[in-house]
């Protein structure tokens, strides 16, 4: 079936209006209508080919809400008219020890990425959400529900899972103090839902006019990384700290304002290395760094229905699909309060 | 009350025999007449002042076993003729959440060195165990199996705890596979406890002809970790890695060979910085990279009542006191198989 997709043709190219063939709605198959899809750093990086991976052409988009519109004859769990999202996968081997546990996310034979994947029934390039359509096997595929604005949820499907699944898998709760590092699209998410959980939340910023907003979000303290006094004071202060800063950067600091045995997650890559962390705090306190990718499709179903309860989406700009390279070369500068969504009805195809 | 002990006078000199005054017994107090004391490389960085906190006259030894010869009026858990041991620690603040969950390792006022450290009660410098006699609080004296070699037991209170501490806090159990890196004093004990554990143990080494050695204290299996293609072997084989290697080196070779969710757990602090790790594994993989300090008074003495069930001991070479300088300079090049322990009864002093 032909619809219409903002495509990357090559690494040089604009996106532009294009249209692609999806493969036709299979026996367990959801085919949804995309309301909003929201726009992660991912996207850029692979439509510009930076990670080297990228097949063209290329359809980005995993933070995607819509409707579903038609179902295969083997869905149970969905139905035409119902609102839902996808994330960063639509399919995994089903079969590894991991799939079995319910985290797909570290598949041993990884996961279909939700674009630029190879699909595990065509064979072909999987294409993402910024387009009309994607047909979706119903096991990824996430209930939205019903209370929440729903360009506000699109970013959940990855930006907000990134940051769930670390604050749920090492089991923060109610009291903990919890250290976000950076304002963005994942750390503006990591300081809504730790605040929601009951954690105390300080947010370490490199700029201090994002302080008020950070306040607003939820969090109780916000510490200027660049001010040593400020980072001096919350030594040993902190349980765990989100780190979703992807620029290389000193981590000294924030181990140093963990608490003893307190956690260091980093949920962002460097293109280049991280200056070597000291190791001295790390055995003299039994602090740990850990890494953290995205999350299952439990715990961003478990996470949609946390929002829905306390009603939460991301702070977004919506914008028409024609405008995503200039949402690109905003994001690039940060200029963005804290996430950009297309608007697929608005957009002109 | 007066003692012989070996005793450096500055950063340059030579251990030599000479008196010492330690404090009279104290009421909780155990004197303890010490019968062998390991060599810890602590030991040489503190006499030589490589760590810049030295203070003189110094007398290193934190590896100690012993026969009670008297006890304070408050002793109730010890008494004379009774085989004893001290480890890192003779006293902690007792109050902070640390020493009340006996974690005095982690004692927010930092735990009380067994020597180098400052007397809570006198004020003055501890002296350690390369000495005919210590005196130290109940709460920090350990009882020793009655059915292990004696000298052998000595390098169990340090070399020992420190790797049973973090093998029982994330928390080994039979049939997890086990990697240690470096079979030096730390590592053989790893290799020992780990396998009585019934743990898989793989030891890597830059060291093939330490294999038949790692084979016989219980590994299961031996990589060569300079050789790539035996590294590429046991790519995402390992639940968890205890690295022993102080020695600045490349951790990433570590990493790629943990299963996903594995730890990497460093016991050791580089003089220089190792090289940067690589997040991209540590994201997509969920790996952590951990450090841990010594081990409680709990662990150590759940640790050494293991050793007795188990009938475990540190592999030794025995000395007198008067070989110590020899010791230190064949323990820089590493050649010691796996511990070298002082025999008090043999020294003259
Ligand atoms: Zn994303
Ligand atoms: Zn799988
Ligand atoms: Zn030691
Ligand atoms: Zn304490």
């Amino acid at each position: 079936m032909k619809i219409n997709a903002l495509v990357a043709h090559d690494a040089n190219a604009p996106l532009a209006s294009a249209p692609i063939t999806l493969r036709s709605v299979q026996h367990q198959d959801v085919k949804i209508e995309v309301l909003y899809c929201g726009v992660c750093h991912s996207d850029l990086h692979m439509a510009r080919n930076e990670w080297a991976v990228s097949r063209y052409p290329l359809v980005p988009g995993h933070e995607i809400v819509g409707k579903v519109v038609e179902v295969g004859a083997g869905v149970t769990r969905f139905s035409t008219g119902q609102i839902v999202g996808v994330g960063v996968m639509v399919d995994s081997c089903r079969e590894c020890n991991f799939c079995q546990a319910q985290e797909e996310q570290y598949c041993e034979q990884d996961f279909t990425a939700t674009y630029n994947g190879i699909d595990r029934y065509t064979g072909q390039s999987t294409w993402g959400g910024y387009a009309q359509n994607v047909i979706v096997d119903q096991d990824f595929v996430i209930s939205v529900p019903d209370n929440l604005p729903l360009a506000g949820v699109a970013p959940l499907l990855c930006a907000g899972v990134t940051v769930w699944s670390p604050l749920r898998h090492f089991t923060v709760k109610a009291g903990d103090r919890v250290g976000v590092v950076g304002l963005g699209g994942l750390g503006h998410m990591a300081v809504k839902l730790a605040s929601a959980m009951g954690a105390e939340v300080t947010l370490f910023t490199t700029s201090p006019q994002k302080g008020a907003d950070a306040y607003r979000l939820g969090a109780k303290q916000v510490v200027v990384s660049t001010d040593s006094e400020q980072m001096a004071a919350c030594h040993a202060s902190q349980d765990i700290i989100i780190d979703c800063v992807a620029a290389a950067h000193d981590l000294d600091p924030y181990l140093a304002a963990l608490k003893t045995n307190g956690r260091l997650v980093l949920v962002g890559i460097p293109e280049t290395s991280h200056p070597s962390p000291q190791i001295t705090p790390m055995v003299f306190r039994r602090l740990s760094i850990s890494g953290s990718s995205i999350g299952s499709i439990k715990e961003t179903q478990e996470m949609l229905d946390f929002c829905g309860q306390h009603s939460i989406t991301s702070d977004i700009e919506l914008l028409p699909g024609e405008e995503i390279e200039n949402a690109f070369r905003r994001m690039l500068k940060g200029d963005v309060k804290y996430r950009f969504v297309i608007d697929m009805h608005a957009t002109h195809w």
